[in-house]
């Protein structure tokens, strides 16, 4: 990393340079969101390298100061200012218009392209450029919420970061107890599934034998890691988070373990939204921990059901529910009383509805759209993995409880069917699934259902 | 560079398995550039990431084996059948003439876009995709110098270019003795102004203390420099070629030099055409040298003036030319006698015309287009570099005595200068010079111009 | 370090396999010191790689797990069994008293080496052998205290060790927040002047702009650090520790800073007793701050002055002492009331007569074989360093007071007078003390003392 | 290797600023090799750091000056002048003849140390020491042959460069095509087997995927390698050196490959003779290919026989050869004819009478100390490699073909079997064969040979 850092240094001198060409100039601006317009015209107007980095970077200093509302007004003006130009475009469009040919669709993307999307490329070269312009659109998509406007200049943002962060550019490194402490917190930071309560925490999740961590990175965002995945290497396909992550268990050798276990994965970098990395890290780690531990057979996640909790209040209000009969609802009010997962018996009693419905809630169920309803089981499917279990009781903290009872689910990854199930889920929404699960979600309302496929917690 | 070796063998095992896939899928293709459509649109229609990628990478490595007809016939057929969707795109004209808003104009620009730029983004994601990209836009060059038609073709290539090009990504590394030969033997391969036979001409502009050699690299490029520049640490600012690679010189401590000279510079991918480096390259390295070696105070060129014996040539024959007399021809006319240079008279004698008339070249010449004519002066100058120097046989080589009667110029970079320079340069056309090069190049036809500002051979 | 890494990898592979070997040919031990010798004795016998590294690995493993009063079986086993072959050894002492040639006097040193020595050496080639030989000597110290016969073993390690951390071996690091969390941990652990209690101390004096931390390291010695001095960049010369170590003092950017504090020097490898580091180590810091931040002028320490309250307590007993007077002694009877330093008042009255009492005992005070008392003033002093300034109730910690009543000193590192300083220390006794030190150490008793030539606190 | 570089020039800044004190006292010298006697008390009786690294920087630049004979006297003055100190050691085996103790011998140990051995380690602090070192005792093993008084001070050397080169500091680094030009240059400079002429031949050696280099490094011996190994991966077992190193041979993948063929190991200091790197060097390389490559089942060399010409010649003209009847001389005469490699005719007469020949030479003949004779063989039969096969006309080198007409041999590394094959080697002086070279080496001659001196089978 030190030549990225090398090169950022001398970025910073040359804008530094520029930027006392530009102070001499007088100050160009007031400090507010308005006067910085003047400051991007002239940063696109510019030919000279040292002027042009120094302007890019006062942009993007200015813009890190700027109070919320100025920032609207920022992104307001790059949408009504920094579109494309009319006359050249309305130009575009009358020549398209008389004579088709692909150099006039050709002028006419052109002229079309808004001048914010040549302005940010030019922000891009300042120094550390690239993580202000993270930054600047995650700002941006919380002010979209209110203003659906602005989706117009965030499909720019979007557009450009899908380019500069293809795959191509995106490392892979394992994350360990020697990476750097400043790579390190950034983990305890943005774990957004298990939390990381301390750096004692962190090591138990990296310093084991039988743990890896595994981030992307990309060349210009020095120590930013993307995404990362947290692996625990088992002998079995874990039922429950504290089989993974009690500080008591007895850390294995790396070469005793059969099965490599994807139990949180984080995206880092809200400002990324919709460049996706997720699909692509779990085969890649996939295909490098069997080369390093040829031993490992199978490929499993242990994952929250978010959206379970939601959808189950849903069903068990809605009288016609496909998913629930009377005694299922009936057997369901036991949850209302927030005691029950402590009471052995009381869980006991809702361990086969429950995992029931789970199961019925991932098969079956669909959104308004006509897709899987819970979001990480619309990430693993549409990888190509496989629904191979559902796990009652598995995690019980408070988030868990809240958003799905407690439940979690392993997905597969078979590396021989992930591009069929992959299809199959795209092309006719099929979910794949291991036997025991296609049961479980068989007949919903059936009473005599043998819990005995589930794992004891 | 071993993380991207690292992703790079990932790369290629995902992208191995997936060809696994191709070919149980039976042979798309029969060899031909015509069957390559098929690949291509199956690429644009994937989802799955393993496929994607040895689709991308089969498209690649077939397009590699093509002959040049098929070749040709690709590219027509990027032009032809994978730019914009027609009726996506008529429709977001007629929406847009209907209501020409923000969000009209972003789906035009969209519905315009040509289907081939996200065919060589999903290109670029293939192992080594960025290379092969690069290698594909150096044919398509080629070919468009016969097919005007495929310009258009080129612009996507060179629009995606410039975005995964952007400086940001650029590497700089000082290139030394202590480099990988695989990198060092591209040195000898890319060098484009004074030729380096072999590896121990290559260890003499490397190894001794006062020699530097840097070079842009890009991530994604490995081991493949795009521009670099050898630059001779010195006591003098040098006015021959002979001073600075002598293979007899005494090389001197780098804390002694004053002055830095930039004596070649090379661009190494001819597929990067357009792309522009050289700018920034000169003023990173110019800070650079500066952090270590405070006591530099001079940066300067010693640079070729290709253009200049064809535009004397055109002079000599002009009735009415500006730049010459009657005199001056008349003394020009001992060039044509192949020998001079090797008369010390008759060079003598040349001296001083020929300095004027390179003066009034580089300072007075104008192309069709109102620029200055020699393409070398051209990129110093509008670096904001200021034209110090002409020097008299300079440079005895075969080359530079056909392209310049052996004449070459120093340009100098004063960093404070550069800015107002470059302004100057673009927006009134002014030459930046030194006063005796002004003064050299004031009054061609006058006889009595002093040659003793001019350094002695 | 990956190399090491790597080397590593491959020694332990090869032990294996030798271990394996060994194994085969049954257990050679009951576990027991005693049983150990045979193992050494074989490891002297062997002349082939993978038994003999194999060896070596089973005897430090075996070591590694043996109790307390079987490791001291095995110091005595070493002394006793492991010196110079008696019967070589009196042949050789014959054959030098017949005739002391240099060749004779060569066999009999060789004669003399005890047999121990090889041992060590070829312990040292097992895979982190060289890590576990510095605990082997951690433990063999501790020993040594109860059975100074030991002694003669521990004069072999020393003298191996000498020879192996021989400052040529040495690789000064930058220590900061990019560097591992596993080289970082034993910052935590073995800081020894100002604990730092958690990561996020640990950060605060690491990731700031005016902080430093270097370490030595071995090539051998995998994130393992032999000893780090941390450094604050400042404005002035602190006089106490608040002032470099308050959570809440703001930052200054590295160039701004006129002064390097070398505010903590600990070492950290118990088992390298008496192997010296420290000098060198300022010395390499001093040189590599000029160059990166030539604006430095000041070098200095803020150090602790251990041994002051002990000989103070001392000189406060004794009738006759040169130091103290009877109205010195008055004054300081404040001491005896721990409250004191919360009182500002009763503080005020105690800093003259403290200070003068901390100059003397610093430049007068003498230990038994004549030498400075203090061994903090010994280490700087022997070093070149000059006694600059005494600090009063310059730290207020547990252990700062225990030991020296707060008291702290600054010792300043000029280069050009280092030599010299060094010299006048271990030739003539003399103590370089700046010319208010000297005045405060000058007349003891006097009550006219000024204390305006001393810090406000 | 940058950290070494950095404290490299830490340590040559603090040398120079102590040679800066040294010549402010006035040249201490006046060039010759008597006066740096001098130098060399004081730097043994310095105990400051600067003084003392610039002392020792002094005295190897200016050992780097002298002539021959001025080194010689140099050489005669550490042996002299620098040995024990007579007294100190008189009256240590007077007390170790009075009582022998533990105490006593360690005393005797540390009186009989030369003082050469401290100059030594005292000059190995300075910058580059190291490798100056490396030099000296080259020089001086070249003094010696004509001095054998001075293998006294050689010892000295030996016995710390055995420590210093101790094989736990070895790095094992893969040479390739990607590494630093100032090593490879050193590989070509340091092949001793089959020269490397340019750097196109040295690019087939490394960079065809089927070639492999590998070297051990020392942490202070920068960018110079110790030994290196060049490895050809291949399907066979090859009986030739043009099968290894035909330009026009084809490469294979390095999975295809089923052997490991050792062709060329190259001693680079011989400034370090006598330290033994070669053995491990295999070992490891052959642990570090069955880790990448685990296809590889076969570790072969293809050595020279270089004592085989030689060995021939007296016994082709000993009437009492055991190895050769009177038929075989008869046959053997052939080889008088320089030109019988080119007659097939010829060679295929004499290939079973050589080969038979070559295989008793190396499995029976043996020297005056009862050793075998070839110093090739010796190094592979001490590691415990079996001699595998002969091969005839396997090199038509003209040094082959001088020292061997031609003849090489392979030696199999089988890793279960190099420990036994090694104890029996020097236990019992058995050579371990292939069955097929065992069948050579039994009856060269008459049926009359005593099979009592051969191998069991």
């Amino acid at each position: 990393m030190s030549e990225a850092t090398f090169l950022g240094d001398l970025l910073q001198t040359i804008a530094e340079r520029g930027r006392r060409l530009l102070a001499r100039a007088g100050p160009p601006d007031d400090g507010r969101g308005g006067a910085l317009a003047a400051l991007c015209e002239r940063l696109l107007a510019s030919r000279g390298e040292a002027s042009s980095l120094a302007l890019a970077q006062e942009i993007l200093d200015r813009w890190a100061g700027l109070p919320d509302g100025d920032r609207r007004a920022f992104m307001t003006m790059l949408l009504d200012d920094f579109g494309p130009r009319r006359d050249r475009l309305d130009a575009a469009v009358e020549a398209y218009r008389t004579a088709p040919t692909p150099k006039a669709a050709q002028r006419l993307h052109e002229a079309s392209e808004p001048r914010r999307q040549e302005l940010i490329r030019r922000l891009n070269a300042a120094p550390d450029g690239m993580a202000a312009l993270v930054r600047m659109r995650e700002a941006l998509l919380a002010l979209k919420a209110d203003d659906p406007g602005l989706a117009v200049v965030d499909d720019d943002f979007a557009h450009l970061f899908g380019s500069w962060f293809n795959r191509g550019f995106l490392v892979l490194r394992r994350i360990d107890w020697a990476s750097p402490a400043s790579v390190l917190e950034k983990i305890i930071r943005y774990e957004a599934v298990h939390e990381i309560r301390d750096w004692e925490e962190l090591r138990r999740r990296l310093e084991p034998p039988d743990r890896r961590c595994f981030a992307f990175f990309h060349p210009r965002l020095v120590d930013e890691p993307l995404i990362f995945v947290e692996v625990a290497l088992t002998t079995d396909m874990p039922a429950t988070v504290a089989e993974v992550l009690s500080p008591e268990r007895a850390p294995i050798p790396a070469e005793q373990a059969s099965a490599a276990v994807f139990y949180s994965i984080s995206n880092c970098q809200e400002g990324l939204r919709g460049v996706s990395f997720g699909n692509f890290l779990i085969k890649q780690v996939v295909q490098d921990l069997r080369r390093d531990l040829p031993e490992l057979a199978t490929f499993v996640t242990l994952s929250p059901v978010p959206g379970f909790a939601a959808w189950l209040a849903r069903e068990r209000e809605a009288p016609d529910s496909e998913a629930l009969g009377a005694e299922d609802r009936a057997l369901l009010a036991a949850l209302d009383d927030r005691g029950w997962m402590d009471d052995p018996e009381a869980a006991e009693r809702l361990r086969p509805v429950m995992s029931r419905a789970c199961a019925w809630y991932l098969v079956h169920a669909r959104n308004g759209r006509g897709g899987v309803i819970d979001p990480v089981a619309r990430f693993h499917l549409g990888n190509g993995a496989r629904l191979e279990r559902v796990n009652f009781l598995a995690d019980r903290s408070a988030r868990a409880m809240r958003q799905a009872h407690g439940m979690m689910v392993n997905y597969l990854y078979e590396l021989e069917k992930i591009e069929a199930n992959h299809e199959a889920f795209f092309d006719r929404g099929e979910v794949a699934t291991s036997s025991s699960v296609r049961r479980l979600a068989r007949r919903q309302r059936s009473p005599e259902v043998k819990p005995a496929a589930l794992p004891a917690s």
